[in-house]
């Protein structure tokens, strides 16, 4: 690209730009949110003309700073910058047609690397996280591969909303623990939220509140470019995670809204762009940028970060090959070579000689046989290490040791989920989090944005069940299956043995475009899979584990996880009455359901009496068994008593899957 | 209760009273928590025994102070302090049988007023937002009735896991710019979590943090009552909420774990019980507490407490006849007489002469004009005053007015959740709380609590599917209904107009024994329901809203919310067409499934081509459509485009209904 070289524009042109692209767009589009991109112009220019060291030309540079807009209804900022910067993803043609079907400027980022958009953010506080994530990504990766090839920072412009949400404090904590120097929050302190002025809901001292976290914080006049950029040079500088408080005005530059509510998500109106031109002195038309300024960006944006870029390439091509080769696989998010070979092996031990062992048990030794072959997984359990199992031989990631491969998260199970979204945005890492099912509601917000960013992100839960025990139902899933299997894009494997446990994992790790659960039972369970099968049986979703035998299948018994063995106890008692019983083993709804029709119904025949049998409530279990079809299971929560007793209690045993079937005969 | 007179026993002697009883019950489970019962005995012991003002004798006394166990793994802890203060729900034989299905004393402390047991508690966090909306309902009832019937104080204990979620800090913000000065947590600060030492997780200055929340922050010795006791005085002196952080041995008295990680919930043997009573000299067998300490928890827990006791049931018997029955009936959760004659108005209003609105408009002014009627009603948005018009009139609840009935939550949704249980478990409150749905996965795991805790709570969202339009898939929920409707004893209603959103707010305030969720659309619907109708008819969970013409039905289309219009319009194109087809408006799930099989029956005959209409996934319509049946919704997440655009889109349109009838007939 050629370049027009003029002496550089006022900041505060610069920062118009940002302005009047947003500004434009928002009134085109009828709606959007114009307090942000307008109050944080300046923060904005601040930091990417003269501090994000990223190339537009290649976004998604390994080595590029990460930034995370975390009030993501703001995203017309994001858009603009983007485009001032010279991302070819978002032309100006884009953000005319921003929040169209066929636009990526989206009413909230979405996450496009190659675009430069690095998180889709909208619901308040996941992004903060994220950009937590990507730091202690950055920390791992630089101690692996060390800082010729990784050394970056991560960004996150952050709103008053943002720093309510609980999950955004449950990050402060833990960044401010972990000592992620290289992070820095912008906070867009202009004392308003949607509701009004940030008095009516908070009187923290918000910067007591960072330094109790051991964050330095850095106060800013958030209209001075200059000074952002000076509070930009002081975070550097500290080997704390900073927090710089920018003091903004809401809309500023919009007359009629600046400094107001109405300014967070009003209305924009065509006199509204024309006496905010007039306000500036912005004579330039909607959707044009004036050359010397488009010029002056491309030089801060992009040239500035030209001699880095160059070097870091020249850095990598240096490497000896196969270092190159491996750091090249992990910023591209593939697995290594050979990465089932140690699956295999664990899958046929398992079919050889598996005890009664818990599945978490299964679940976690495979991670831990995995840990030498897939060096990207980087592990992690919400204090819940002794349960789930999850650390094992993996050392811990601390301030002090950044080698690390286990994350002590604490109790934020929140925090873990979406930080472990950053860590699989940021790539290089294999994220997997462990903790009990019950408690994947409080980290749902985050998993629903894995599956919406298509994020390879392994959650593995224990204590699946009613199986659990004593503890009662407040540590006893009934509806989690069914709300996990619910949410687009998430593949949720409960497996019934330690060799469909070994299976699980396998389709976990392949599951590239999508976050998995993986549903483990804290009680041991029998094995059920003997000798060992070439194949992958749960990668079909559901198949047959025991044939109907003395004539065809007269009743189909269907069992997902610790009710399978309920299944293959009830078809020995119908066999032995001579009802020919076939049991399917249903590791995954979403896998069967993506087989084709003739295999559906040739494992689940529609003439035979079809009875399910799982610890959970019914929802959804009809597609499976059709009309009249029986069910045994959960009708609603669980109650404190040993496990055997609560399965009786419930009447989740084989005399129900019997009586069942006999009634529909 | 006759009582030996004898001289107080030690404050050690009483502590271990309740060591005892934990670990003789813990060991004879064989599973449970021993760290808390025997870290925070003295604390208790303080608390209960000096502090509390509540009567074993009439546990549901509505002026009693509120405890909230925080920490519910510590179950034990409470059930001794409540068998030793002489609640008769929990007699030595409960305790014997801690953890068996027959016993009160679960796994963790389940909701049961009248054993004292305030709420239900175990994950982690959701306690102490419990406390604070407890607190809150204490102030604003204290507000309309006087002190002289409402003024007593709410306690938490807390462990470090409680203060490391994200939802502990969102309440702790609010609890300190509310300046709830009447509340206290007690802080089992003994620096151990499961994981183990705290500082693998933590190194935040937890007392630096509540301060910059404009908390009074005390720190003693918890071993030591009178310390506790003395820390209890100071924290009633102070306008703030106050934390006691109360340093402890976790496991203190038990020998082998004391102090450490394996303590928290380590199992306990017999040998563990016979070394603690050598350590402690305590010479009680097992489950039996010695007369003089016995006696002594009476005259601490109960007898300290009569003069006040018998004072309040005068100063109540002393009330104008009206006021005490107002009283009586908000203490006891009844709602007034005639609650329903303002909905009949609005009903026949909304049937009459509905413009096209948004039902979240409806549903704000029904519950505006429900606000004189049902002077309990206690309404809250976290950030989303405006799009949600749940505020209106009412006045904000605020440190200066606790007369003001709106709270300005901030962007605190899990907060808003668990303090809603928390107000409605306290009694005198009906909590609602308004959001967008998508939102309602930050407070999930309060809804879980309130659905078991069979908590009247309200939820109203807004912006129920991708009609909302631009704001894009992070704000469109599509597996939110099914999520919903998986969880036991939640009560699902999103109506079709203005007469449905009407008929739901009856169903949800009718609806004593379960939270509701009231699902609402942003953008406008038309008016279905025309001319007044007697019945409710939204309480069949389905009812017939245009029959077939022209020959009995061979279709039947079902629809819920906005789509129950596109239903509409298919049948109208249908019938055009020489197809006599039906609509059912499905408001309800759970109060469908709960009418009888005759009516089911001949609402959706099996007779007939199903097909279902719902801008969401299919996951359980297969229940109600029959095998073969036709759904026309969501397969994935949504978009960022106009909302007619997606509509079209997704393809879910008359057209497609119509499409998948012929497909079928």
């Amino acid at each position: 690209m050629s370049e027009i070289i003029t002496s550089d524009p006022s900041p505060r042109r610069m920062a118009d730009a940002i302005r009047f692209l947003a500004l434009d767009a928002i009134a085109r589009a009828g709606d959007g949110h114009p307090g942000a991109p307008l109050g944080c112009a300046e923060i904005a220019t601040a930091l990417f003309t003269r501090h994000l060291v990223c190339n537009p030309d290649d976004p998604e540079w390994p080595d590029r700073d990460r930034f995370v807009l975390s009030n993501g209804h703001g995203s017309m900022l994001l858009y603009a910058v983007l485009h001032l910067s010279g991302y070819a993803g978002i032309p100006i043609e884009a953000i005319r047609r921003f929040r169209e079907l066929d636009s990526p400027c989206h009413g909230h980022p979405e996450f496009a690397p190659g675009h430069g958009i690095e998180a889709t953010t909208g619901p308040l506080g996941q992004g903060i996280a994220n950009a937590v994530g990507m730091a202690v990504a950055e920390a791992k990766l630089a101690a692996e591969f060390g800082p010729g090839l990784v050394d970056h920072r991560t960004y996150a412009l952050v709103g008053d909303g943002c720093l309510m949400e609980g999950i955004a404090h449950e990050v402060i904590s833990l960044a401010g623990h972990l000592r992620l120097g290289k992070l820095t929050f912008l906070w867009d302190d202009n004392l308003i939220t949607d509701d009004g002025h940030t008095d009516l809901s908070i009187s923290e001292d918000v910067r007591a509140r960072f330094r109790a976290a051991d964050w330095q914080v850095i106060d800013c006049d958030g209209h001075d470019v200059a000074a952002v950029s000076a509070a930009l040079l002081l975070a550097r500088a500290d080997p704390r995670p900073s927090l710089i408080a920018c003091r903004t005005t809401i809309g500023r530059g919009l007359p009629r809204l600046e400094g107001q509510r109405g300014a967070h998500g009003g209305r924009v109106f065509d006199s509204d762009c024309a006496e905010a031109r007039e306000a500036a002195g912005w004579e330039a038309p909607a959707f044009a940028v004036p050359p010397d300024i488009a010029a002056a960006w491309r030089r801060g944006a992009a040239a500035r970060n030209r001699a880095a870029y160059a070097a870091w390439q020249e850095r990598r091509a240096a490497l000896p090959e196969a270092t190159r080769a491996e750091f090249d696989r992990r910023a591209q998010g593939r697995l290594p070579e050979g990465w089932r070979d140690a699956l295999r092996t664990l899958r046929r031990r398992a079919a050889e000689a598996a005890p009664e062992r818990p599945s978490i048990e299964v679940a976690a030794d495979t991670l831990a046989a995995l840990a030498d072959t897939i060096p990207d997984l980087f592990s992690g359990a919400p204090d819940l290490e002794g349960p789930t199992r999850h650390k094992q031989a993996l050392a811990a990631f601390t301030a002090e040791n950044r080698a690390g491969r286990y994350l002590h998260y604490g109790v934020r199970e929140h925090a873990m989920g979406a930080m472990m979204n950053g860590m699989a945005a940021h790539r290089g890492l294999v994220p997997v989090g462990a903790t009990y099912l019950v408690f994947s509601d409080y980290l749902r917000p985050a998993l629903r944005m894995a599956a919406l960013m298509e994020l390879p992100v392994v959650t593995v839960y224990s204590h699946d069940s009613i199986g659990i025990g004593r503890n009662g139902p407040t540590h006893q899933p009934v509806e989690f299956l069914a709300s996990l299997r619910a949410m687009p894009n998430m593949l949720v494997l409960r497996p019934a043995d330690a060799v469909e446990t070994v299976e699980a994992w396998e389709l976990a790790l392949a599951n590239r475009h999508g976050p998995t659960s993986l549903i483990c039972s804290r009680q041991p369970l029998p094995p059920l899979r003997r000798g060992d099968s070439a194949e992958n049986l749960s990668a079909r979703g559901a198949y047959v584990l025991a044939e109907a035998s003395d004539g065809p299948a007269r009743a189909t018994l269907i069992g997902t996880g610790s009710e399978v063995a309920v299944a293959l106890a009830a078809r020995a008692r119908l066999q032995q009455e001579g009802i020919p019983t076939r049991v399917v083993s249903m590791p995954s709804w979403e896998l069967f359901a993506a087989q084709p029709e003739a295999y559906r119904a040739e494992v689940i025949p529609a003439d035979t009496v079809r009875v399910a049998v799982e610890a959970a409530v019914r929802l959804g279990w009809d597609r499976w068994i059709g009309e009249g079809g029986g069910f045994v299971g959960m009708a609603g929560f669980g109650a404190s008593g040993p496990g055997e007793d609560l399965f009786r209690h419930f009447g989740i045993t084989p005399d129900a899957v019997v009586r069942e079937v006999k009634a529909r005969l």
